[in-house]
């Protein structure tokens, strides 16, 4: 069985590289933070034997010998990028849970039938570089290779300048290697294992999620002297829009329906000036397909109806959308017997966030992990998952792999 | 009689400095820009015989001696700063019609029987620095020397590092000279005067200013796996207060009531975080002092109430507060004298927009004159006022000073 203890440290040490004031991490992707954590990876897997790959768009393939080498691999692997003021285990433990299945099998001289990878997924938040999961959708073919490495962040470098200069640009074709099967450990980032006493999720799906830029254009003027009625205030219509998406969200009984504005951005803004230009960024999400298109057409009339209300040009763009997923039933079952196996309460659940698991499901069997987080908490300084959840996570992504690696 | 055309020429060599790509100006208060704006006006100043002096809050003191140099001058003067987005008249008009009452009367040689000054005061937009009208605030003794000069930028610069490093740090104590009046011509910033087809306001005091930092501290989470009735949505509430200032603004149906929210930023904002903190400004106005005491009250509840509503704390300061003021009737009646005497259809009225004559008045006896700006524009680079009520405004300051100097 894997070794909790170690594992921990590994989480420890790896948060020592870009800590923020209050116990959280900023490894912006492909920052020299986030490639200082990938060589520490590196170093670890180098020392136990293993071998890596870097391809075009940054992805980094660790492998792990089998005594078939030339049957595809089985893999599992999550992100080392971190949201600006992130937690320790968003992605990390998904990594550093595979480093610790490595060392077991090393320790006890365990040769797998499949060879196994172990894959550190580039720009997984899409906080730097929008959408999310974007080096695991183009390695599964849903973006192009050009179109994700001239993607750009706020400061205007593109994808590509940041691989290069933070040293992993590698040159290995995008879709290389392909794996017989992928499992992603990730903390659960909600409240429901915690509420309910449970100690493991298997993740049978995620749900579906949108992104919207929206623009609002009014006009710019004098706080005192223009009358209300003439105003075309920008900041007045995209806060109209907010409070009626939260309304409507709050609405629905069922939870199911979700709704974030994560950044809103006046243009010029001054004290005394009428925002003449909002930018507003939304994000939509449900587990039902239909509902998610239902969700959009009220956003589109609501966003409408805000403008209008304000005298406010408003303009969206999808930016992204990421279809409702179910996980491949036969990963699914090698979680849950692997759970099942230890004797721990479980349950059968969707994703409420996206994963590389996502796309990678579109191109080899998938399906995840999920170990409770303190009150639900992610994106936050304050995540945190306790040793013992973390070494409970790592035991069945450790089982599940067996099994499938030995079939 | 004033010479148009050459104050027309002195306006558009102004916004030859810190011009912006849509015929706008970038003047903030103490910069390179604003006081390349400075030394072209003491360019001109000194071509014609004035002396000059800068006090201690780099307000700037311009003289054209009068027959009784022992006597207090009578004082026209107004800013260079502009918005970061801002007009080419906003402040500019006041500044350099006053440069053409003095060119007019060197050309005649006239000499008035108590000098005349006019007068440059510092970072009166309160977009550099909160709040506006600071340096006439201080020569008024409203703030003190050195909390004007320890007020900080968004960058953490205080006023007088700026001062310093932009060459206009003076010794005069502030509050000399004392004044025996003071006019300021002003763009009206508003549509009244355009909408009435009237050419001059002759302005009888100034509406009431709060300006309000609220602070709504919630809890940053995920955006996909955090159900809405557990979330903490700092934006969510912000967006809820704006948007019931607007209803409750818009319901008045006097139109008294002006609210504006200029300013809003989400801490480490993220597209799937759910932001955590938001700061956000508020500016409260109004022409009844009681009124505007109604509003702050109603604020504070809705702002709670937002607060409530998303689980989110809020806390405001309140950072200035500018209460109605009237000006004095002699000066009134002096501008409406004046304005008369050219045959112009007038109207008086209240200036919705704080100038640095609120606070000028508390100290000598004041008034203003406006002029009508297209679509009542203002705060904006498409801010724009005809050359015709240029002159005509400084035609009515000239005559106004006059009067005022020789009586
Ligand atoms: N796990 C995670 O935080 N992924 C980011 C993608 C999303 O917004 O759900
Ligand atoms: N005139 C002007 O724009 N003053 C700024 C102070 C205010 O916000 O009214």
């Amino acid at each position: 069985s894997i070794d909790g203890q170690r594992l921990w440290s590994t989480l420890m040490a790896m948060a020592e590289i870009g800590p923020t004031a209050n116990g959280g991490n900023c490894r912006l992707a492909l920052t020299p933070e986030d490639a200082a954590g990938r060589r520490l990876l590196l170093d670890w897997c180098e020392a136990i034997g293993c071998t890596w790959r870097v391809d075009q768009v940054g992805n980094l393939f660790i492998r792990r010998e089998g005594r078939h080498s030339d049957l595809a691999p089985v893999a599992t692997g999550s992100h080392l990028d971190t949201q600006p003021k992130g937690g320790r285990f968003d992605g990390i433990l998904g990594v550093l849970g595979g480093l610790e299945v490595f060392r077991c099998l090393h320790d006890r001289g365990i040769v797998t039938e499949r060879p196994l990878e172990l894959v550190v997924w580039t720009n997984e938040e899409g906080s730097r570089f929008a959408p999310a999961m974007v080096a695991s959708g183009t390695y599964a073919g849903e973006f192009s290779v050009d179109d994700t490495l001239s993607r750009r962040d706020a400061d205007g470098v593109t994808l590509g300048e940041a691989l290069e200069s933070c040293g992993f640009a590698g040159d290995m074709p995008v879709g290389e290697p392909r794996l017989d099967g992928f499992f992603e450990l990730h903390i659960e980032q909600g409240p429901v294992l915690e509420e309910a006493g449970e100690s493991v999720g298997v993740v049978t799906g995620v749900q579906g999620m949108r992104w919207f830029d929206v623009t609002f254009s009014g006009q710019s003027a004098h706080a005192g002297p223009t009358p209300m009625r003439l105003r075309h205030d920008a900041l007045a219509a995209a806060a109209r829009l907010i409070d009626r998406l939260q309304v409507h969200a709050l609405s629905d009984t069922s939870g199911a329906t979700k709704v974030t504005c994560g950044c809103l951005d006046i243009t010029a803004a001054s004290r005394n000036v009428i925002p003449g230009e909002v930018h507003l960024t939304v994000d939509l999400r449900h587990v039902v397909e239909a509902e998610l298109d239902a969700l959009q057409s009220w956003f589109e009339c609501e966003m409408a109806a805000a403008g209008e209300a304000f005298g406010v040009a408003v303009s969206q763009q999808r930016i992204w959308a990421s279809p409702v997923v179910e996980f491949a039933p036969e990963c699914i079952a090698a979680v849950e017997a692997a759970t099942q196996a230890l004797g721990v309460r479980y349950r059968r659940m969707m994703s409420g966030a996206g994963h590389d698991a996502v796309y990678v499901s579109r191109v080899a069997p998938t399906s995840m992990i999920f170990i409770p987080c303190r009150d639900g908490i992610s994106h936050n300084e304050a995540e945190y998952a306790t040793p013992e959840h973390c070494a409970l996570g790592t035991q069945v992504l450790c089982d599940a792999m067996l099994a499938r690696a030995n079939r």
